[in-house]
């Protein structure tokens, strides 16, 4: 029988990415497709270690229901984490556990998105955080973006010829698909305009920490004096995504609209998986972690943009990110992504066509390439078979 | 600033259960409120045992992202223990892991309706379930149910006489809150309608296995020729809660449209969860372990049926399940059962009054009385404490 499904599953559609990762099991393929951490840095002597002791010592509690908010040590230590890294003021009780970042953005869009809502946007933005939306069928305006990210007089003529802008998403730090990170005065100069027409933000920031030269710039939560921004942040780039813990951290009214979707969605996170984080930041130096996954994906960005530099057609433009895991690339503007994409898979190299990562479609001359999770030898042939099927499709091109 | 949310969320509220637990934390309260399955069973030690080995053995695929479908194995092992309990006929590509099957049940909200849109549930139904669907502004028909669930005559007036009802949500084995099953004839009838109407079920069953006596009976889903029913299990009640691991079993387009929800709901669940189970039935026997849990479960049931035997007023009625968690009490028409919450926590006992477990309000002289969480001394205790206050507010009653 035809089922009669909720109107918005017609907006939800599998994955491109996840399409992608498919064709990309083969173990002969470099892919630059994903997202990955690389596996080699996971701490996997020391999660053994801590997750065995926590089960010994207190595991009838662990393995129980527990509350909705979430281990309250864990929270007080992101939260001086936080306050730390990203200069916000927070505590524990300003803290949501969630079970990994992607789960924010699902409860972002169930608590402000009613059906015809405007979402903004970068232009590119993240096609899960877009994919988590769409399931509360808002429209997208997407908010242009130069190479320091989103431009606020742009931003500032849309909010003042838009009504119904519920919410705004944004990822500050190493964007995904971009790599871009905004600079102080845009960070101010943004917090000035979402504070002036009232806009709940949602900022973004799993790869903050992953920055492997210059400082970590202050949090748009830190410059928020209205409650407007929700911060998602993430264990699965600092530490390891197998057990998707991640958090909210916002002020009580919206962070309270969270716990409750959070409680009516899946009772809380996994105990178990909260404690393995507490406890190794307890016995084990996270930050010390977190500098040596920067100095591996700090060389292997070195390496990409060299071999980029060396072999890709003169008339193919990157960005150079100062940390997190992506870079991008723009083709001329005739050339589609997605033939070059097919042709490189015939060539045993993935990507992710950039096009997907437009709400409103266009721009399928960009792709986004990943470098955290393939070691040094393989970023170099990679690049060089996509060097190569770009040669060949873009013979004698210019300048874009 | 006033925030704008989504109109869902004025549907959303905190649940009641989830603020009378609060109140009990004082360790002197004897809880009879919570759904807490006992955690002196927890097969603490074997848990520990292969978690450590697997995260030795296997730690850099376990910690890394995974599929959204689920561990294969595990799914394998669920799926013959289906065909083996419920009489099901699926294979592992029927099922999908979830974070509990709390998350099924939002889920399924999601994926079938459209605010307006009539959900079916039994009368009273699990408030948890209502708090997920609240999420998407439907309506709600209660099914009448007597002694043996739903009414299938009932049911079928209400689809003869109702457009737009989307799902049927059903929980056919030792009901939350009732603890009533449905017997064979009733299960066969009530398919033969909805296959009739071709109307989705969402056939919730966390404690299908928990039986004491009497054989388990088969699933809706063993039933279904039209792929209409989505059976929700989970591992919470027959191993632990805290890992956060449920699944879903539905026919191809159904199963689908949960695998897209999923995906952008919150990617995976946690691969080491996953696998802890999956490695701890290859290891032990989970059918010795819920043999164990039963045994508990069926004597403290004994007990406190035996404890409301003898000291609660006769004007007060309730159920014998033959299986689960919980047990439902009648108290006569003109009590109010919120009353009697608070005077008896003031002597130290709680449960849920069972008002919120009507969608569409009333039935305020009920109540819901969990029996798995307190040791034998406790039970009686509590069950005599409670019999106190009713003794106290219901002097002189006779029959109901």
């Amino acid at each position: 029988m035809a089922m009669q499904f909720a109107e918005r599953m017609e907006n939800l559609k599998a994955s491109e990415i996840r399409e992608i990762l498919k064709l990309t099991q083969d173990p002969e393929i470099i892919s630059f497709a994903g997202g990955l951490p690389a596996p080699e840095l996971f701490p996997v002597r020391e999660i053994e270690k801590v997750a065995a002791e926590l089960i010994a010592q207190d595991g009838r509690k662990i393995l129980q229901y527990a509350t909705t908010e979430g281990h309250v040590p864990l929270r007080q230590k992101i939260a001086a984490r936080m306050n730390d890294k990203f200069q916000t003021s927070v505590g524990a009780d300003d803290i949501l556990i969630i079970s990994g970042s992607q789960q924010g953005l699902d409860f972002a869009g169930k608590i402000f998105l009613n059906e015809g809502d405007v979402v903004l946007c970068e232009s590119p933005s993240y096609m899960g955080a877009i994919n988590a939306f769409n399931a509360y069928s808002p429209r997208y305006i997407e908010v242009p973006t130069d190479e320091f990210g989103i431009v606020p007089e742009a931003l500032e003529q849309i909010l003042a010829a838009t009504p119904k802008v519920k919410m705004i998403y944004a990822i500050p730090d190493f964007q995904n698909p971009t790599g871009r990170t905004w600079p102080m005065e845009r960070r101010v100069h943004f917090m000035e305009i979402v504070s002036k027409y009232e806009i709940p933000v949602i900022e973004d920031n799993p790869y903050g920490e992953l920055r492997y030269e210059g400082e970590i710039l202050p949090s748009l939560l830190s410059m928020d004096k209205k409650g407007l921004v929700a911060f998602m942040g993430t264990f699965s780039k600092t530490f390891c995504p197998g057990l998707r813990v991640g958090w909210i951290a916002a002020a009580p009214q919206l962070l309270n609209a969270f716990i409750t979707v959070k409680q009516s969605a899946d009772l809380h996170t996994s105990p178990l998986n909260q404690q393995i984080i507490d406890r190794f930041m307890e016995q084990y130096d996270l930050d010390e972690h977190v500098k040596a996954i920067n100095a591996l994906y700090g060389k292997r960005r070195n390496l990409i943009i060299k071999t980029m530099e060396e072999n890709f057609p003169d008339c193919v433009t990157f960005t150079r990110p100062e940390g997190g895991l992506f870079l991008w690339v723009t083709l001329p503007k005739h050339v589609n992504a997605r033939d070059i994409f097919m042709k490189s898979i015939a060539k045993k190299v993935a990507f992710v066509p950039g096009g997907s990562f437009f709400p409103n479609g266009g721009n399928e001359n960009t792709l986004r390439i990943n470098y955290s999770n393939m070691p040094e030898e393989k970023i170099v042939e990679g690049i060089k078979r996509l060097a190569a099927v770009l040669q060949e499709e873009l013979v004698g091109c210019a300048s874009v």
